[in-house]
């Protein structure tokens, strides 16, 4: 059940996230260093999982945030902070596929970082993104974003991924497995492990466009409840995706007890949530003209994603 | 065979210490999260690895080195970025320490992070401190350091820290285990492994003291070889330590068939390339005055340490 957008759809979203996504594997390309040299084990490690078909969606959203505000944004200062949150994602899905972790040996449809490189490598490509991240964060475009905003946007990617955020987010998520938890505590793991990258995403491309303080509120309401329908409609697809569109086991959150909407609400009211987060996630950019249409359609996107 | 120094000993270098050591400790306690709420668990595998004991060598060197060209450094300035040194280090041994790494279960006399929380927690807790290492670096004193100048020094740090760094190193490290590699690899997996952080304490602290570009370099040059006498110095203690003294397993190194500069060199010479390479630290500081006998100090703490 597809929501249809029902505002001027000034374009395809399916030509947009392929221009976008094609933009940020440019930029992944550009940045990331070349598996040449004494480490080139280690960088085909990293390289391996960033280049493993991810849908780029974080980097899109900060993309399609710096554009809603300043719609003149340049290529070469967003790049760096795209392809930032992009080896930040990466990092944290090669660590939460580890065996000490959810032990999953299939991601986008291919093995694993560990069931190829090892456990070691694995751990060390995933290390060696997240500190790339912040690397990408400094190094560029000293003369596009005032120093003050980009130390900002670190801070804020740095909070949100760190222990009061996705990596806590982690840490309560395997603590949870097989034991009852709240809807509560459910949704504050939800909102940690993933909703907080997914706003600080939209975040840092709305400090990078220059926001007002007005627009940065919205852009972080908006960020938050497409953060929380990501995880809800993760969800349902676990129960109702099939491995092929998913690339990945289905059914492991049942298999391994774990807490989720459907499991608290069932599939149809879970999937009323999952539409009803949507819509005010796009009601709170009601104060944007079509320069958010962007950031309209993803949300639309986001609900509407078969993987 | 203990160095003795040779120029006017204006402190003690055992009181210098144990009062940094303390500040350091306060440091940690002041930023670091407090183990309650939801995430009680996770917090507590950070502050068990973070609170084991270390020497603080990282810290300390880089307050010294802003005191150094800076007398009236502000402990608010210098405090958040030392702090982030250490969790940075303390991530690095949790990780280096883990099953599929060095599979170490003791550490500072004490079982090993995994030891005590699990693998995942671990995992995650190295996370944590590494990620909570760079939003320290963002978050505070933005009146006392240059914005340009804060950005300049995450960049250094994670840059020496990364893939091309400290992360490499360790993978290095790891795929050199039983084979024969020479001594030019020898010496970049200890520069990255090990150098590369104590360089960028270094240098970190020079530009927190506001360090000329000259100054800069000297500082620099410092870093380098304290860092290399520093591993140095481990490969011996690895040799010739008591599992006493230095709180983990010794001989380790040869049981693995790792490459070190006893297996190299033999220890005679070994001992002398240490010393060579301490006294050529203290030699690239002769430009400063006796404001830099703390770090002059810090450079035969290195070569005399016995843990």
């Amino acid at each position: 059940m597809k929501i249809k957008p029902s505002y001027p759809n000034y374009m395809d979203i399916k030509t947009y996230l392929n221009e976008k996504k094609q933009q940020v594997e440019n930029g992944l390309e550009e940045f990331m260093f070349k598996a040449e040299g004494p480490l080139t084990e280690h960088i085909k490690a990293l390289r391996y999982s960033l280049f493993a078909g991810g849908k780029r969606v974080r980097p899109i959203l900060c993309i399609a945030a710096a554009e809603t505000v300043d719609q003149h944004t340049d290529y070469n200062t967003i790049m760096p902070i795209a392809v930032a949150l992009e080896c930040i994602h990466t990092y944290s899905l090669i660590h939460d596929d580890l065996p000490a972790m959810d032990d999953d040996k299939l991601r986008r449809g291919k093995p694993t970082n560990h069931m190829v490189f090892g456990e070691a490598e694995a751990i060390l490509a995933g290390d060696g993104l997240l500190t790339f991240a912040f690397e990408l964060l400094t190094r560029h475009n000293t003369n596009q974003i005032d120093p003050t905003d980009r130390l900002r946007i670190i801070e804020i990617i740095a909070k949100a991924v760190g222990s009061l955020g996705m990596v806590g987010g982690q840490a309560l998520d395997l603590a949870s497995e097989g034991i009852d938890i709240d809807f509560e505590q459910l949704r504050l793991i939800h909102s940690c492990k993933t909703g907080a990258l997914i706003t600080a995403s939209v975040q840092a491309g709305a400090i990078a466009g220059k926001a007002t303080p007005e627009q940065f509120e919205a852009m972080t309401s908006y960020g938050q409840l497409i953060g929380l329908a990501f995880q809800i409609v993760d969800d349902l697809l676990n129960v109702e995706g099939t491995k092929e569109e998913l690339g990945k086991a289905v059914g492991s959150d049942a298999e391994r007890q774990k807490s989720t909407y459907p499991a608290f609400f069932g599939l149809e009211k879970t999937r009323t949530m999952a539409r009803e987060t949507v819509n005010l996630a796009v009601t709170a950019l009601e104060d944007f003209n079509n320069q958010a249409d962007s950031l309209r359609e993803l949300a639309l996107y986001i609900y509407n994603r078969t993987n």
